[in-house]
């Protein structure tokens, strides 16, 4: 498309209303349905029927999109507005089934397929880990199967839960399974706790990822940890999953099943940071659980994931 | 049973073991495993994936159990000491699939079927009030259909949501159309806020519940009311059903789908034990949701509902 | 107006997007800008430079509206479908300048005035009390002086405060100096705690009300209460004014004086259903600060009393 | 004494100083030693080694200090401005003991008799409700035994805990003991919950109690409660003890044993401002746990039954 | 004893109770009394009359194992599944005086004897740090004195306050006094903080401490740290004291005297697992304080770090 | 003065009164009207009406008092009593207009001048970053352009807001307009977060500020940092402004525009230990936020803050 350039539309100014004040889309952007074409979507997905410990994470996107308001527009560390280097908009809410999960990732899927296929980028707003599944379902179709850079505490590759196979425990094991995800390229950061058993580690690998222990960060300089999955990575279309339980507690209590030992976010949002240098597709933030969060600060941390990945996708073509 | 009378185990006694110490049964009571014979069973149903709001019920057993052992043990109000005159025990929680509404319903009445064939009434502790029909399947095994007292903010007879017939808003309606409630005797209490259409209060009248709005407690003496609800379950085998959503906000925040203007804890209690004139053959405590509690206080109100209900059954036959 | 009815647009069904999911408007409801008549306008003020004592208004707005999202449509004890009776819409928030009074107060004027001579009626949320005076003013232009009914812990007819005229204790004293006010029919209801001098009251009753002390609640029928204000109010054009602090603060402890003795919220949404026998033209709710409120309580009582507003505009002519 | 009346030095005005600014004396009254003559004192005492349940009433004095920053000066209910009429002025804190509750008792009982000595009468902030012993062993020294009107869920004449005879659950038995109180005279206000056997009613009764239970006040009219109060302490020098669990959790979650089914606030302040029918001698507010408080609710109601105790004080002779 | 090995009981499944399900044993791990030997005892020490700010520790036992239902077998860092090395058990909770220090000493010296003296090993949950010295004393009898690594903002070497020998700021005073401790073996890790003089330090290395500051893990390689602890305990039985206020009040909000400036959950993780390089005789996690923490992040530090314990333990022989 | 030296009025000993016991002053220190001369003055200044997001920074100096009741005396890392070296004493709150920024300026700068004219120096307690500006002014008049370092997430170097010129993201462009600051010498540390746009990096350069972003913690080793910082300021009198929000929300959540991806307590404590190194005259700690904080750890670390500023002053001439 040559045709001349619009200038996308941005966040309301603080200047004009307080930014308290107004109807909450994220970072007071426009509404998807209010500009002609959306670069990069912001997609809630507010589905937690897959949660096996504490559940709210329904109330994720809200949560987060209030926190958001706070976001101003120029990033200093990547040197780059997102908001006017490309259309960013707030699509909203998938509407899903809360009862019946197989449904529920139909819809979801559907959602995701209605943007990407238009050329939009995503960046999902859970919601818990299950609805990475169809978002990624969707990226197979448009890119092959991709690089996952998975930030989690937990491995999310386990197989079934009282008998369930869909689940915040397994979307990954799934997507290796349907061929979703490169095999070669894949990665777990953050990693930490127990386990069922040491099973669960050789199964992991064998699905395709590779994993970076939180305790690395504490005696490993982070620049050779970017490195690391960078180079894992490659120049392949890139999905990065973020589970804000990659953070500790202490960062973000706002969460289904909270790990002691993890991230800071400081660490977090300069890992996110890196991937101004490959080739990021689409990307989620899952797992906020507003009801046990305090002060916002685990809807900061995820709106501020969530302002990264936009300044990344900013950095680098489609 | 003629037997010579065991006298029944009761609670570990607080100046053996502080009340903030040692596990949490129900105040503190004997497991099940541990008696010979289960007069009254205080049963935990772990699960809320029927809710439609605030998700977090499934943690409300541990929670009440928790607030519960500030539980003396004789009844003033009603000149009783529960755990004396009859074996008080806590039979644990159902273990049910947080996945697939349709078999944690059936894990629910067989769970329920084991004890009330046993000859054991049982105080159910929610979970979400999907609970409610496979307790009520079951009690309708021994009983036939029952009068229901329905305490709650809501009528709970409504259809379907999202297509899904079973979830916290319809266990009434599936069991009066499954015959398990007496028509001519059922009865909401505390009924407030808005509903869908006006066609809702016919449907329900149709299902066999007359409505006590909250605003009446306002207006009418609480003694009429309670003769009136008396009245209308006479001498049938009765069923008490106790959202805690009943309560005001003030007097439960910890709930999923509170409403202003509900009745005071101290309005709730005195309905509960105007039961001893009844014939109380079980009862469910259902929709407490820790996450959004505030020092306990709706956990306590929860258990203080119980204690109530089991000093009810004390005063009465099975 | 005589042109073919058009159906009002209604909000979103739950059974679409779950309750949970989806932007904050009031209600779910649409936003005015995406209708084409507005009967009743939600319109937000967060602004809260004229507190004395716990700030946090601003962010009052947003607060009730999250609430809001579980108000179903049907009010049974009034018999009507507010949002099926007339159009109401969301008029989002006013952009109102967070550092200078004067200039705060125009700007909420205008935008009143906006709405009011389009002929719609107001429910402003606000914001602090502050925000009642520019309200006014504006319902003076369309209808002259109006009977205010007052629900409020504190008077807030004194006079200044460090030299300030214009803040959240003084908003009736000015209406009433500059003519806003019938002084034949004004009212406080839920008055109550120390005040600086018994000067306070004579100069309260000078400028136009009669208070209701809250401790008249324990000793009056409630509807005796109501009976007396009615009167008082007569056939005049009412608007009614809710700082939230009327409320008990077990009911209310988001707000920022709270003072203890207030009224249950059951007593004050019968109060405000009253009002289907008198002649609402507008009205706010106000004092809401949700930092210090506890699993939305305060939200979802102030969000039902905004409910009640609208349907008893829906019971009455403009 | 007949010498020139000296006026009373009065709380700082909010108009000088805002009411969130300075430092927290009660009130924001001046500290005793900074006036010559102290009328009332208030007295904290921030000792709780005597709890059996939630600690943390150590910090009660402070809390309900900062709570009584937003007390104005007059009194509209009783019409008397208390910090005019007599000097009231704040003891400060009592250091005592936290780890030996004999020696902590004998400082209480110090601090009690070098006001009560010098014809100051006390309102005593708590700490747990062992602190009442001493005071009431002080107060005898001064009046012989008095009519003790106790405002608690509890009886608080249980018997011994763990071989400890001095607790929160015991000062009334060790004061009925000790022949500090009138067993004609006492009335126990706002008794419920479970007991531990029908013999502490009995036990109660002989140690020269009346219950006047929390259901009473569902039932009966404030004001015949009222009367029968006042009938029953008549012109006896009377020393009103008030726990704050006496009122309901809703109003008071900030406490160390809860108990649902309690009094409002309203209800509390009302029959506190009876007494200015008969002669107070001194007071306490007790069981303040601000850990467990939320938004300060707890407090507030304490802070404003010591503003009525303080009002009834300025309405009647030492 | 070369018996034939009995497969140790392990935790409940997840899959047949969910994790939010069921009594709440320490990792939901069999009770001692249902299993024929406890290799390792977990004991709970509910008593917090020792403690000299914010009380509340007694509720610690509970509040920790409620938060190790989230806990899996496999510790994948160690390589190693303690609950199928060895049989860890739950032993419930000390009953001890709430109100007499000294009787509590004993009660709790009396159950660690029981335990250890059956060739239990012991991970105590606490309670203050008073608990410390009664399980020390116990300890000497088994293994003379120990090498005790103490991890703690403060030294807890103080003498005494307000002449209270036995306190939470005291016991490794005491246990250097009592010839508990080897003094050329023990060490404080993470001291921080104003102490009360020059003084103290001088005094804690007499009594056979060194304090390795938490400003050092700023600047110091973990690893490096580590080294150096190891060092200094050599081949001595370990008696490892978690002061849960070593963590910075960010991971661990939830405690009596918290003080900035901590360590990260990270480091204290790893920490603790260096110790599978020692001999570790038993342990404790001490000052849990649930009333201040936040969604059960302090809990959660705390019985993962009892899980670290477990998995070192079985890791090395008694 | 050559003047034989006066011992200082240090803090109340907790021998004597235990810390959750007496009044509020900072550390427990005497008020400034009771010694006779101040060398350090804790100066209170509870305004907020400056702030552009979350208000509630009125309550943080009585917030920060209360949290400072733990502070020991002996300052460990610095070797020094900062109570002994010199007299620190509580000068209490500024009474400032709430309503009117422009003559709250005034009032704080008076009240500024008075102490520092007296030859005492500052730590003040915001209140929000609006009063950095009449304190530079103050102290401008005493020592002339001042060094700023300035801990802050934000550069607080914007120009206006709603046409404002003097809120709490511009004093430091206003001291550096007005001459107060020394351009060759001031720094920003902890920078971070999204910016209006590059243009806000350029000025801030020409204001005379380098910032030291948060994000170089990671990198860089402190020292480095620590060396950079004391090249820059070298032996100029220098001004510390810390607004707490430099800290990482996890370490400080009581705060009104928190960014994640801040420092730890244990950084920024280092951090202020190394300015004894440097000539300090005066300090401010602002933006603490009490409703949004938990369990005090934000008001810990501010009192902690404090702590080390006074310990740095003590170290170092006037």
């Amino acid at each position: 498309m040559t045709s001349p350039r619009i200038e996308p539309v941005g966040p309301i100014s603080g200047q004009d209303l307080p930014r308290y004040a107004g109807y909450s889309t994220f970072a007071r952007l426009p509404r998807a349905d209010e500009v002609s074409h959306v670069g990069v979507g912001i997609l809630g997905v507010p589905f937690d029927a897959g949660v096996t410990y504490r559940p709210g994470a329904r109330f994720g996107p809200g949560h987060i999109r209030q926190a958001s308001r706070v976001l101003r527009p120029y990033n200093p560390e990547l040197g780059v507005d997102p908001f006017r280097s490309m259309q960013v908009a707030d699509c909203g809410d998938v509407g899903c089934n809360p009862f019946a999960i197989g449904e529920a990732l139909g819809q979801i899927e559907r959602a995701a397929d209605s943007h990407l296929s238009a050329g939009t980028r995503l960046v999902v707003l859970g919601g818990d880990h299950t609805v990475a599944l169809p978002v990624l379902r969707s990226i197979a179709k448009q890119y092959g199967p991709v690089a996952v850079v998975h930030f989690d505490a937990h491995l999310d590759t386990w197989d079934t839960y009282f008998g369930e196979a869909y689940t915040h425990g397994t979307p990954f094991r799934r997507a290796s399974e349907e061929g979703l995800i490169d095999r070669q390229a894949s990665v777990h950061i953050g990693t930490r706790g127990p386990i069922y058993s040491a099973v669960d580690l050789s199964a992991d690998r064998e699905l395709g990822f590779i994993p970076i222990h939180a305790r690395e960060f504490t005696r490993t300089p982070l620049d050779r940890i970017i490195d690391r999955v960078l180079e894992r990575v490659g120049s392949r279309p890139v999905y990065v999953s973020v589970d804000i339980d990659v953070l500790d507690p202490a960062h973000a209590p706002g969460t289904g099943t909270p790990e002691p030992g993890g991230l800071t976010s400081r660490e977090l949002l300069e890992m996110i940071r890196s991937f101004s240098q490959a080739r990021l597709v689409s990307a989620d933030i899952v797992e906020v659980s507003p009801a046990y969060d305090h002060a916002e600060i685990t809807a900061l941390a995820a709106s501020s994931v969530a302002y990264e990945l936009l300044s990344v996708m900013a950095c680098t073509p489609r």
